[in-house]
């Protein structure tokens, strides 16, 4: 098995922050779930989880699913059907852990985003050292939408991993892209 | 100056190819604009092209930006206005190498991406030296939309950056994703 097959990647709806800091569910976007789907397919992950609570928003991800995978769209275009059969809803965080028990039989062990300084970082160099030291321990990686993950979510994850420097004192990737960056430094050649 | 700032980014909007192969100019889509720019002024580019003929679809562009530098979004995300201040609309490739050329005396090397086997071909590793070996010498990345850059826009250019290996067999990342990886490749820590 891969490297990257022991890793999942979740995006998470609620519970984030607000510009505000104030807890919310953000919106499901539709570039979201395709962008994030054909960078995991690139880079071999195991599963792509769309987190959201809000029973009509998983409902709209379930029909965009459906069409590119058994709709009009997976004749269109088979790329993005292999891309998408990744996806998969779930209502919670937990529901995502519990996903990933069931599959792979072990707790996977959950990764934020995007802080530094706390006392569980690790840099790319670190977290890819513990995908190749346990082979077979699944990890699950938290995106953050909106204005980013909530402290509980900080503080029950077992690693934080640094932020992305573009060596400028700017940094303010979209997900989309961070995703993207985050599975190239970990997997890319 | 840093390598980057040498460096500039076109997304091509026309001439491109259509899912049939055929030669069209394709439609701006909001969120390029915004992912790119954001991921251009976190590695420090110097300009970020949207290249169109389309009038139409220039002004929207140029409304796009205009409501981030100068209107209501400018005092709601900052953030958002330093990365479209990089934002330019070409008329054409000719025009963004002009522009580039006004802008510091030298005509670029036109670098396009996502073919390998060919003549010209570099790798990211190679394209990073030759950034650092001439400082002086501004870069334009061209990077295609639709099904992808015409064979002509390939003849012309001066260099083909290798594609984005992701280790499996599927590589059909979003340009927006690939633009991300490509500069983090070439300016990441």
């Amino acid at each position: 098995m891969s490297a990257a097959a022991s890793l999942s990647i979740a995006l998470v709806h609620y519970p984030v922050l607000d510009k505000n800091r104030d807890v919310v569910a953000s919106a499901v976007t539709n570039l979201d779930i395709h962008d994030i789907a054909r960078s995991a397919r690139t880079y071999g992950v195991a599963r792509y989880y769309i987190v959201t609570p809000v029973l009509e928003q998983q409902r709209l991800v379930e029909k965009i699913r459906l069409h590119w995978l058994e709709g009009w769209g997976a004749s269109y275009n088979p790329k993005r059907k292999a891309a998408l059969e990744l996806l998969q809803t779930e209502s919670s965080v937990d529901a995502a852990v519990s996903d990933i028990e069931t599959r792979t039989g072990r707790k996977p062990k959950l990764v934020v985003t995007g802080a530094a300084d706390r006392a569980n970082s690790v840099s790319f160099a670190a977290l890819k050292e513990l995908l190749a030291q346990e082979p077979d321990q699944p990890f699950l990686v938290l995106l953050g939408t909106g204005w980013g993950l909530t402290e509980e979510i900080f503080n029950r994850s077992d690693y934080v991993l640094e932020p992305i420097s573009g060596g400028s004192d700017y940094n303010h990737l979209s997900v989309r892209s961070a995703a993207a960056i985050m599975l190239d430094r970990l997997f890319g050649r």
